[in-house]
Order: structure tokens, then sequence, then C-alpha cells
């Protein structure tokens, strides 16, 4: 195979391994895998899934519960407030899928209780620490008030109460990340014995992909939802979800222009291509990417001496010692390893696995077919 | 018209005043104005330029100077360093139009003049202060060798040399701009005046939208290339190059829930709409987006009390005064002028006109489209 433009490379067997550890250890902890879909958001990946047996999803918007009910999943959980505008689309899903959707104001389940055709469940959404969105667990009026509205509708069935950890995103420390976990978990099992009472079926939900991948105990809950550790990516390696090794996507990107004097070389690849999302370094800088070998059938891991050290729209420039900057020449592909899998997969819009095969990726379908229910 | 999830609003008289003026300064100032259509890279903001009676555009990928060629466009320069791998793509887009391209290093030179089957105008890249990519205008030995590489080929005509003051972006103050500007002007006629023996009909191009925004003496050179200002965005308005009423383009987000005590909107439009790009406040915290009012035709300009503070990949966070927070309810649209319009458009692949029109991206097009020739 000839690139001659930014790819985004995929090594199929890393993310097989990726998604084999993940599955072996909810099924130790008896805890259901809904893996989120965000990361990949592509057909293909998804299916490597039903081969480890998964039928139940999350996804992060409608548009992208569409895609993948396109593709035959019948269990999808949009993790994300219900956007009660997009109330139509919802019943088109709800009439072919079993649709979770989730609340964090009474406003929306009043909404939803008035808009919706079809049976859907309605997950709280629960603000353990994080502080981005969702009830605060000791808000027992809010919460009484939430689930006497989802109580009152024929349509909405209560699922249960959903977190997401996002905070264990800034730490780098085992203990840290096991604390957040267990005050998730405790904080959720209180509500659940607050509520079991008057809904004998609610279940927890929680996962983010450092304590899914971090802890070996995951007990205590009915779902775990990571996403990211299907790629993994160079800020869960920094976290320690992961070994650089397992990072199962990198961008190879052509060498357009190199600067001697101050070892600086310019690749064809931006912040259009990565993402602005960066890694701080001890001394305060930030790299955008770091850079890996090919061999015969994937690449190396991280190379010392030579990072991505900036990026404007199209460009990026790579930093290196001598030694490093002398190997690389103009229209040589050079790899480099994300910051942030997520974002980079919906900016490349598409793969090509180590074995030559192109995966799609939804941000790289037509917009047209994605506007039209 | 309703709009039901995160999209980019584009007021098309706003955008045509912002052309116009920069059409008047081009011919006050007797230089050719080569927009640069990376910001909008759609069919049909590209042809509001023909009823300027603009005939000649830069881009900055291949991929984005075939797409103009198909619109028509026949002299498209590709403002980014070679890259020789596309060398295939350069050959069938220089058989149909007038095809121009930089080089920094003589390894470009030298494969181009290999590869090339149709004459092609090859600028030199330099490098007045930016340092990101170019070579310096004092290194006449490199010069002195790219320049005779040219002239040895039969299918490389030598353009000229080309600046892009990125450098004006960190800049608020008009007499830093000016100093860069001239800077580069001064050091592009010192190259016209060492190579126009050799080449009688070398030019001189720069271009960044602050320098061609701001000041109103753009001559001593050939053409100015600047292309941020077609929509301008809150960068460009912190630097001093357009009014907030000048900013064309705003991105309607749906509120998903709302936090009293905090007093935090979330919205539907994360990293995955905006780009991480944020503007640095005097406090030092960060903001994303500036929000407005709809108004029968438009929008007002950035209400104070209200920004967009945090992104995640969908979630948005907007911290509000009580005033503020109490006007929006879930289900609403609000309106968020972005930080840099270049990337917002291009990760929200269309756009909507306030006149409801509905407006390619190239990103929003099938990628399948684009790896084929």
């Amino acid at each position: 195979m000839r690139l001659t433009t930014p790819t985004l490379l995929l090594d199929k067997k890393k993310s097989w391994n990726n998604i084999r550890r993940m599955v072996e250890k909810a099924k130790e902890n008896g805890v259901r895998l809904r893996p989120h879909f965000k990361t990949h958001q592509s057909a293909q990946v998804g299916a490597w899934f039903r081969e480890f047996n998964i039928d139940a999803i999350t996804v992060s918007s409608v548009r992208m519960a569409r895609y993948f009910a396109n593709q035959g999943w019948k269990d999808i959980m949009v993790a994300f407030p219900a956007n009660v505008l997009e109330i139509d689309s919802m019943n088109e899903l709800a009439s072919r899928v079993k649709l979770h959707v989730l609340a964090v104001n009474v406003e929306t389940v009043e909404a939803l209780a008035i808009g919706l055709k079809h049976p859907v469940q309605l997950w709280v959404k629960i603000d353990t620490g994080y502080r981005r969105t969702g009830v605060l667990a000791n808000n027992h009026k809010d919460l009484d008030n939430l689930l006497q509205k989802i109580k009152e509708s024929d349509k909405l069935q209560f699922g249960g109460f959903v977190v997401h950890d996002g905070h264990t995103y800034k730490q780098t420390d085992i203990y840290a990340i096991q604390t957040i976990h267990n005050t998730s978990v405790y904080l959720l099992q209180l509500l659940r014995e607050r509520y079991v009472g008057k809904f004998p079926d609610l279940q927890l939900s929680i996962g983010d992909t450092p304590s899914c991948s971090i802890l070996s105990n995951l007990s205590g809950v009915d779902e775990i939802r990571p996403g990211n550790f299907v790629f993994y990516d160079l800020t869960q390696q920094r976290i320690g979800s992961c070994a650089f090794d397992d990072i199962a996507v990198c961008v190879a990107c052509p060498v357009v222009a190199k600067h001697p004097r101050r070892r600086e070389l310019i690749i064809y690849g931006g912040s259009v291509h990565f993402s602005k999302d960066a890694l701080p370094q001890e001394d305060s800088s930030l790299v955008y990417g770091r850079v890996v070998e090919f061999t015969n059938d994937g690449w190396t891991g991280p190379v010392n001496g030579i990072d991505l050290v900036s990026l404007s729209q199209e460009h990026g420039i790579i930093k290196a010692s001598q030694e490093q900057f002398d190997k690389y020449h103009i229209g040589d592909m050079i790899g480099i390893l994300p910051v942030h899998s997520c974002l980079t997969a919906d900016l490349m819009k598409g793969y090509m696995t180590t074995d030559g095969e192109v995966l799609e990726h939804l941000s790289g379908l037509p917009q047209r077919e994605l506007v039209v229910l």
C-alpha cells in the first residue's frame, strides 16, 4: 500500500487484544460491558465487538445511535443529556431498537413524557464528583421529583443511575483512581437502596477507560461503559490505563520540509488531523504526538529525542535530536501516536488497517445522509 | 427553519461586506487579492468571490485544490510546502489549471523536477520571522541553490517568493503588526532585487488576515492572500482585525441541561464542533466562545456575563450570571461566536445561512470522492 496523505493507521490485533481484555474483565466482575462507540464510530470496528458477544452499546449522539442502529445494533444508550429538540429522531429510533436516554433536569423528563410515542429507557445522570453535568448524588429533592415524573409517564421506563467519572482523566495514580471509582460506586449503591423499593429493576451504570482499565475490582454495579480502550492513546498511557504497545492507532504523515539548523521537520498533519489536545511535559512544554518507527507489520514504541511539538491548521512541527533528524527525508511517511484518539479519529474520518483494509468513520460519511431521518 | 442539532449559521451579508472591504483595499493598493479558501472550503462561498471578479485563489492542500478546480477555478496556489508524494494528483491538476506550489528545500525541487509532466508555478517559501517553515530571507546560499535547480527544470516556472506572517496572530497592537508586515515586505523586496535579473517575472506574495485587515498600506508586493477575513472570529476581533459585528459565523447549540446552583448551562456542542482553540482571559482563564442572542435576521454582539468556558467531546459548559442563566431553558438554541472560524467550519462540515440556505464544506463531502483522482 502506498500512502500519500495523512492516514490513520489501525492495528487490528492491538485493538482486538484491548477489546478481549475488557470483555474478560467485565466477565470476571459479573458486569455487563456496554462499550462506548464514540471513540471509533465505525461500523466495521463495531462488528469486532459482536465477535465477543457484545450486544449493548453506548453512543454520544442520536445521530451516532441511528448509524449503529442501521448496522443492526438493537440496544443503544445515548450517554448524553437528552436533546429534546431531537424528539422525532428519538421516536424513529425507539420504534426499532431498545433506546436508552439520559436526563438531568425535570424539564427534560416532562418534554420526553409529552413527545415520546414509544417506550424508552430513561436513566438519571448522577454527578459523583466530575462536576460536568448530572444531579448531585445527595440531592434527594431533585431526584425524588425526577423519579416521580418518570413514574407518571407511560412511555418512560426508569433504567437506573448513570455516572461518568471524567475526573479520572486528570489522575496518574492508581489510588486516586480507585478512590474516585469507589466513591462513585458507593454513592450509586446508596441511591439504589433509596429507590429500589419503587423501582425494583433499576440498574447502576458507570464507566470511564482509566477506572475500567486500571482497577481489577469493578463489581457493585450492573454495567460498565468505557470507550477509549478500543484504541487507547498517549493520554491513557500517561494515566496508566495502557502500555505504549497497546495504542492501536497511529497517524502516518508525509514529511514536507526540513530545517536542519533548528532540527525541525515539517509534516503534513495539523490540528485538522490531530486536534489541539496536548500532553503537558515536565518542563511545561506541550507535546501533540510522539513519533514511532514503522515495522513490517505495524510500528515500534515511541522513539526518544523526537516529538510533535507544534500544530497549526495543516502543518505540524517535529523537533528532533541530530540522530533522529538525519533519519527522515522529504517524502518519507512518519508515524505519530495521537494524544487523544477519539478526537483524532473524528478528524481523520476513516482508517486504514495495517493489513490495508479501509474502515469507515461516521464523520467521513456524507453529511446529507445524517440530516434526513 | 427549525434547528435541532449544533448548526453553523452564516450571515451572508456580513461575509459579503468582509469580502467587499478586502477587494477594495487590494484595488486601492494595486495588489492582486488571491484569497485563501481554507477558511470556508465551500463551493458556494467561493462563488461569492467571483461576483467581485476574483479569479486566483489560495488553498492549503492538493485535495482542496482539486475540489475548487472542479468548481471551475483555473488559477490555484497550494500554499503549503509541496507534498511530493502527491505528484500524481499535482500532475492531474496541472493538466487543467494554472497550478502554483511551494518549496522550502532543494530535495522538493528535485523531486518535482523529475515527477512533473506539466508546467507548474513554483514559489519559494520565505521565513521572515514566523519560524514555522521557509528559507530564511538572508540564507542566500540555499536560495541560490534552489533557484538554480528551478531554472534547470523545463517543468518548473519560478513564480516568486511567498511569505505568511503567522506571528501577527500573537499581536494586539497595530504598530507591532505594521512592524512585522513592513519587515517582511522589505525583506521580500531585497530578494526581488537580488534575483530579478535572472527571473524578470518573479512576484512577491504575502498575506495574513491581521495585516491585510488592519493596515491601510499593503503596497510593495504583487499579491495578498488573507483567508480568515471571509468570516472573521473572536481571535481576529481580539487582534483588532474586525469588530464583533463583522463575525459572519455563529454556532447554534441546543441547551440540554441546567445547573442552577453553579449557574451553568450544558450545551450540545463540544470540541468536535468548536475545536479546542481558546481565548485566554485577563485572569488566565480560557473562553471557548462567546454567547450572542438571535434576532430576526441574525444575531447581536456578544452578551456580557455569559461565556462558553469548557469543552469536552460533545458537551460544552456555559457559565452565566443569574440574569443570563434565567433566560435559557432546556430545548432552547443558544448562539455562540467561535474562537477560530477556520477550525470550527472544518468540524461543522457545512453551513446554514441566516436565509435558510444550506452550503457545503469540503470536509462534509464523502471521503471516498477525495481518495480517487
